[in-house]
């Protein structure tokens, strides 16, 4: 059995804790941490492990973690430590026992079919939220426009529930780096409070994408430059939808329209 | 002015603070207790108002913070207090200022067209969502059977954003008090991750109740027995939605196919 790790001065705890941390970090690095048996399974068939860390008596509570506790093992790079050293690199109330720094997946779509763009949308559980709703509705493609939440932090991954490692992602972007990639015919649709045309008629069975924007402010006025405001009428006296919930029923009209296509 | 509240021993503290805690003070009182601007001002107009503490300063820095504090001057059961009461009775992290203990509104839905029923969703976020969601697409009322978390929480009232005030909810009831409620012919839906029917094949356009249930375990039994299983096509890897995010998908769908009938 290998050493167990106890101080916060050791290169592995170093790593993952200043990736947890910094933006910057991650994006220089091209790395990011998962946590939890699940994320870190999905890390070991997608990514290249840097470094990981976990407790063996945790993992070892389940047949599951069990099974990740043997590959752990034989990984260089990975080691067991103390609950207390776990804790420092984790805001989560009851981790799971594991964590690991692992390589950002470079995924490129094979075509460009339908594509979500998050424009300056802040809330990381809003954007892990959107990512699945992304994958499950068949997205090719998730674009993070510059002002968005990284979508590589521990919160957005941990509401990704693994998105990370199938969708492509490309993110830190402007309009300008983005349109040059999209086909000519290409729809833009931008969801917005009060817009004339319901997201429903508007047809998603042509390559789209769909931008959402900001929590409090919406899409960016680039934005409503180049694409088509939508709206999904509401009823009764809510303001607003959650973006997540907005993001999430466009995106699963364009999956609808593309099944009875 | 009134005095200022400076010790947990007032009324009007222990009061709050009763209803933030206990769920059955709560349903015993038929009260709850809203935080903000915004809810606070909901309240007014739609609820009785039993007890408000403000932090005057807090208030005065908007016009519309302003507005409300000359309201809540000339009410008796509203009276200033601390920062530090404040923060004794929130887990909010920046509090808005304003809290107060409301009669829980009493509404019946005019007609039974469409129904959300919760069966025990436990997330109080999902919850106070899912309401949102609902009133905005249309739905006549919320069920939450047994099982379901408190409606009525601090947590669920702050993400149903004012719902609470709007939407007839019917709480802490079984099948047995629910059937009877609805006309014979509704259909009844359940949201389901396997089911053969995709919910854009079901029809929306008559009486109808979603049941949404608990994150981890579905639907229960009974509700198997009692409803048709429906189930959200999805692509990708995903291996489910968030509660809240199926339930609005399928509420959206409910509203969709309503308003193109």
């Amino acid at each position: 059995m290998r050493d167990l790790i106890t101080s916060t001065a050791n290169g592995h705890v170093k790593r993952i804790r200043s990736l947890v941390r910094s933006r910057k970090e991650r994006h220089h690095e091209r790395m990011f941490v998962v946590e939890g048996i699940r994320l870190v399974e999905e890390a070991l068939s997608h990514s290249e492990l840097a470094s990981a860390l976990y407790l063996p008596e945790h993992l070892g509570a389940t047949a599951r973690g069990r099974a990740l506790l043997d590959r752990l093992e034989r990984l260089p790079g990975a080691a067991p430590t103390t609950a207390a050293i776990l804790a420092q690199l984790t805001d989560v109330e009851t981790p799971q026992g594991v964590i690991a720094a692992v390589s950002q997946p470079a995924l490129a779509p094979a075509v460009l079919s339908l594509a979500l763009v998050l424009d300056g949308v802040q809330d990381p559980g809003n954007v892990g939220t959107l990512l699945r709703s992304a994958e499950a509705a068949g997205a090719d493609l998730v674009i993070c426009l510059r002002g968005t939440a990284d979508v590589w932090s521990p919160k957005v991954v941990r509401s990704g529930m693994g998105a990370h490692f199938r969708l492509p992602l490309m993110v830190d972007v402007d309009w300008a780096d983005v349109r040059p990639q999209f086909p000519a015919d290409i729809r833009l649709y931008a969801a917005t409070q009060d817009a004339s045309l319901a997201y429903d008629q508007a047809d998603w069975r042509q390559p789209a994408a769909l931008v959402v924007g900001n929590e409090g402010n919406g899409v960016s006025a680039q934005t409503l430059e180049l694409a088509e405001p939508i709206t999904i009428p509401m009823l009764g006296a809510v303001e607003s939808l959650n973006a997540a919930i907005a993001g999430s029923v466009l995106l699963f009209e364009a999956a609808r329209q593309r099944r009875s296509a």
